[in-house]
This record gives C-alpha cells, sequence and structure tokens, in this order.
C-alpha cells in the first residue's frame, strides 16, 4: 500500500462560487480549448483506444479522470465529449462509466458538486490531491484528462527569490520579458513536476489506457511576449510595478511574487515524455486558439479571465485590498497601449495537445 | 449505462465547519457507537470475508464505501479500522485501498476533504448523492459501511401533513408518543427506501462482498419514548410546543414538522434484507451505547449532539432565528423535568447493528 500523505505543493484555485469574478462564469477561453481539442480527442478514441487490450474484469466499468477539474463547467463538457467517443465506438460493450474529478484539496468541491449536469449519465466522484503525487489505485484509469492544469508548477523556483542567483526576478512576476536564467530556472521545476506527474499516471493507468493533455505551449522562436499568457502576465507585472512606484504596494512584494505557471514546447514535452518511458506518443501538436473563440478578445474579457484564474494566488500574496486597483489599470493598459499585442498574440499557435498512450 | 440523474431526495446536512455547533465537534455519541460496533466489524471480517472469492483483477486494490458519512471525525476513524482489520487478515496480498466518501450533495465536502488524516494509507473519493439511489458501477465495492444514515428518510411520509388522515401528525413532530397510524407511516416510508438502498446495493457489491449498517433500532416492547432518540424527539416537540402556545411560533408551522427519521426494530430490518433476495444476514444485533460512552450524559451534551445535527432541518422550516432560544428551552427541560428519563433511555439497547454479506 501506497501512502498518500505527502505535503501537497502549493494550491491556487480559481475563484470558487458562480460570482461576476468567478472561475465558473470566466472560463470561456479554456472553454474554446475545450473545442479546438474536442475533435481530436475523439479522433484518438476513435483510432488508438483498444478496450479488448483491456481484461473483461477491468470493464465493468470505463475510468475517467479529469486533473485539474475546477468548478466547472468545462470539466462537463470534455467529460460527456469523452463517454460519447466512447460510447460511440463501443457501444454497450462499455456498459458503465464511472468519473474521477481531480482538483487540489483547496478547491471548491461543493460548488462543483452542486452544478454536476442533471443529465449526468455516469457515477462520480471527487478526488482532492496533488496530481504531482499519486491519486487512485494502480492501473484503475482507462482514459485521463487535463486541460490547462498542468502548467501550474508544483511551487515557485527558489532561485527567483535569492538575490545572489542569476535567476533573481526583480521587477517581474514571471519568465515572459526576463533573463534567460529566470526560463531556466522555471524549466527545470516544470521538468520536475512532469517527472512525479508522469510516474504517478504510469502506475495508474492501464496499459492501453489513453490520456489527453492540453495546456498552453511555446512555440520555438516565438518569444513568450508575444503569446497571450505572455502579454497578460507582462501587462499584470507592469500595473503592480506602476503601484509599488507610486507606493501604494511595496517594490519588494513585486520581487518575491512569481506566476508558477509554465508553458513548454512540443519539443520539451517529448523529451519528458520519453524520459519517463511509460507512455508512447500519438499527437504533439501546438495549435491556435484564436479561431475557436467566439467574438471579441478585448481587454476586459482577459482581464476577468485572468481575475478569475489568478486573484487568490495575488490575494495572497498582496492582500485583497489591491484586487480592484490591480485590475482596474490592467484593464485599462490592456485597452490602451497594448491592444493590437493583445489581439495579435492570439493568432499565435499558443495551444498545445498531447495524447499518449500507457504501453 | 445508468442514468443517475434522479432527483435527489431530501437532504438534511449534518452543521457544516468546525464551530461549536458543528456536527464536527458534536458527534462523539455516534464515535462511541463506532467503539461499541468496532470489534464486530473486526470480527466479520476475521471471518466471514473472503478476498479469494473476488477476481485476481478486482483486487488490484480493494474497494470501501462510507455511505452518509458527513464531515468527520467518525468516517475517517470508521475507515481505517476495516482498513486495519483487512489489513490484518490479508496483509500484501490487499495491495491498496480506495475509499469513497458518500453524502448528499449539499453535504459540506470541502471540510469533509481538508480534513482527511494526514497519515491516511489509502486513495480517498468525495461521491455527492444520494444512497437511495445507484452511487456506483456494478460490482465496484468490497465493502460498504453506513454509520447513523440510512435511518434517515428519503422524505417525510406525506399522510402526516394531512388533516384529513388518521396519520395527521398535529402537535408532534415524530411518531414518539403519537398514534399507531403515525408510526405506520413513518414504518411504510422506511420500508420503501430500504427497498431502493439494497437493490441499489446489491448492484454494486460483489458477490462475497461486506456491508456493515449501524443506525437507531427499535427493541420489541420498548416504547421508543424510554429510547434516547425519543426522549430527545419529545423534549425538541415540547419546546416547540411551548413556543407555538406563547404565540413565538405559529402552532399549524409544529404540526407541518415532522423529523424524517425512524428506528426499526431487528424483525423489520430482517424482512426488509429477505425481501431484497441479494444478501445473507451474518449479524443482526441490538446493543445499548452507554457503557462505551465516557462521561455524563446530560442536557448539555444531549443538546449540542441534537443541534449539531437537526439546526439544518429545523432551521429551513421555522427560520434560523428561533434555534438559540429552541434549544435554550430544550436543555432547561432536559436537565429539570427529563433528567432521569433521558439517562434511563441511555442503558436500553438501542444501536442496530446489521452485517450482510452479498451472495
Amino acid at each position: 500500500m501506497r501512502n498518500s500523505s505527502v505535503t501537497e505543493p502549493d494550491s491556487h484555485p480559481m475563484n470558487a462560487g458562480d460570482g461576476n469574478y468567478s472561475y465558473h462564469k470566466n472560463s470561456y477561453f479554456q472553454k474554446a480549448a475545450t473545442s479546438v481539442t474536442k475533435e481530436k480527442i475523439d479522433e484518438a478514441i476513435a483510432t488508438v483506444l483498444d478496450i479488448t487490450r483491456f481484461s473483461t474484469e477491468a470493464l465493468a466499468s470505463f475510468t475517467i479522470a479529469d486533473l485539474g477539474c475546477s468548478v466547472g463547467p468545462n470539466t462537463f463538457i470534455v467529460v460527456q465529449n469523452i463517454i460519447e467517443a466512447v460510447r460511440c465506438k463501443y457501444g454497450s460493450q462499455v456498459p458503465d462509466f464511472q468519473v474521477f474529478f481531480n482538483d487540489h484539496t483547496a478547491n471548491d468541491f461543493n460548488t462543483l458538486f452542486t452544478s454536476f449536469p442533471p443529465e449526468k449519465n455516469y457515477y462520480a466522484a471527487g478526488v482532492p490531491g496533488s496530481f504531482h503525487g499519486r491519486l487512485f489505485p494502480e492501473s484503475s484509469l482507462h482514459f485521463v484528462h487535463s486541460s490547462y492544469a498542468i502548467h501550474w508548477l508544483s511551487r515557485v523556483p527558489k532561485e527567483l527569490l535569492d538575490e545572489g542567483s542569476p535567476a533573481w526576478n526583480k521587477g517581474r512576476i514571471h519568465y515572459t520579458s526576463a533573463p534567460e536564467n529566470v526560463g531556466d530556472a522555471y524549466k527545470s521545476q516544470f521538468a520536475k513536476d512532469m517527472r512525479d506527474f508522469f510516474n504517478a499516471r504510469g502506475k495508474e493507468i492501464v496499459s492501453g489506457g489513453l490520456m489527453a493533455l492540453i495546456m498552453p505551449g511555446t512555440q520555438d522562436g516565438v518569444p513568450h511576449s508575444q503569446v497571450p499568457s505572455g502579454v497578460n502576465y507582462d501587462l499584470l507585472g507592469f500595473s503592480l510595478m506602476d503601484m509599488a512606484k507610486e507606493g501604494i504596494i511595496r517594490e519588494s512584494d513585486v520581487d518575491s511574487f512569481n506566476l508558477p505557471v509554465y508553458a513548454p514546447t512540443p519539443q520539451e514535452m517529448t523529451e519528458l515524455v520519453n524520459a519517463n518511458g511509460c507512455f508512447g506518443i500519438e499527437r504533439m501538436e501546438l495549435t491556435a486558439p484564436r479561431s475557436k473563440i467566439k467574438g471579441l478578445i478585448d481587454g476586459q474579457a482577459c482581464m476577468m479571465h485572468l481575475r478569475a484564474g489568478m486573484e487568490g494566488i495575488i490575494s495572497k500574496h498582496f492582500g485583497s485590498e489591491i484586487i480592484d486597483e490591480l485590475f482596474d489599470r490592467f484593464l485599462k493598459k490592456a485597452d490602451d497601449e497594448f491592444a493590437e499585442r493583445l489581439e495579435a498574440s492570439f493568432q499565435n499557435s499558443t495551444q498545445l495537445l498531447v495524447v499518449l498512450k500507457r504501453k
């Protein structure tokens, strides 16, 4: 028996509930991501999945896990898509579906549970805990999905906070527009986190089982400052530095704040998957989400999404009293100086889809 | 595939969080129940459980569900006991344990998840939904436990609210001290709920799997007004009627309020199990919990437990503004007129333990 009591890494839940700034109401960029990848996941299920490889015993039910599910509604849409694709292929050969919704213990599972679609046709369970460690018994999952979750690092690389280190990230909050040493520190933490992630999933997924990972990715040669998340993090960092210069917050607090998120290149992910050795790569590709997001991508939409996702981590560091002003400044900058750069950034290919099959 | 989207029956979650009146802090009577039954469950596992009846496949992990788990800590103690008893018998033949914590969707799962014991040696999941319907895939559970949960009816029998019915329960809030027709209406609803319960568990538990049910029970020939819950419900009903007579609440609101809880006799439970036909009875016995509860059972302790368990359902009906006064009156009555009857009631055998084995 394994002891699953390891200390949980840093967790930064999305905004809870269903208020104006909630993740529930401000995650339609992530939903667009879902629609980009839907057909590709459908295709992987149609062509790669082979349930005859699973024993009859294991197929009393088909087990799906969504890792980093947050509070919905995107997770419900994704899960329904996966179930429909499997049923489309296998019909009644798969009698029951059991779906595990996972996120950090601090996630608002009460909201998740009360938001279940009334017509859901699967048995649902919530699994609290970090996906950087073990969450499920051995060989108990047939399909693992994770969208916009594994780019969260388990912790901020400590060199970023060390004044003596070449990776000290003074005056910035991310590796966007930062020296190479800063990016390297992020890259190295991400590699460690992915080692833990693939080790755990390698144990939990049955032979022949699939895993689809969707996350922000980086195209070789495109600077991070030209992709949507990079523009947003720059805007947020500049807004914070403006507030520091006006004495509203302390500059040292900006120096010690770093967003623990990383967008790898396909090449990096390929190396990490191969280093683990448990999975074969069925798909690894970068796409541009812009065409799937309906309507205007303006400063307001970016601000709402960023606030829904990042208010928690920012409040924890700076205090919740700065939030309204910070995002007002963000919005102003986004609409004034950054409007073009923001819109252009969404044309770049920044969404990484990885489909893996457990050997 | 089954559709698990049936409308959830009435739910009355225990008081959330960990404040003074929380179930978390006021459930040590239920904990005492746990210690009475621990040795009997241990014995059932030692003598009745035979994992060689399960296929090797299914035993990649041993699956336990606690139905009506509330927010802890009792559920964690019970689960740990079951795991220790199984490991004591089978050692490393059972590699992993997966535990499903179930309660109504309105249960405070966030508190449950943040209260997990740090040293837990199992994979945990929360399953929201009513145990009167299906919650799990077919043949997916090895051990089901439920303590002080299945005595909650899925709904108040509607005859109790019907002025034209002989079961109209005017001036009372339970079948304690009520005419036989009222008790019959409760009994009939309980029988229907147990049919649903056993049908669902019959599908979910593997052949050879065990189910331990602990609940308030009734000894043939002992009036309900002489058992602890009966005394408490009388006290609560009398306190409400006093408030109605003083014009603080409306008498018609007392007439339309009924606690949806039922304590069956061993004979009734035996008939219900046999009518279902999926389970063999390994144990069916009434015990007195008094000897296991440490310290004084006084009005204060009863009031705190009743409030932790019933504040939700009372507030919903009468409004939360009456709660403090109601329980002050309850406490005064309990300490004055009812002290002896209360203490004596705990000497009666009122805890029903049922151990069943899936045929």
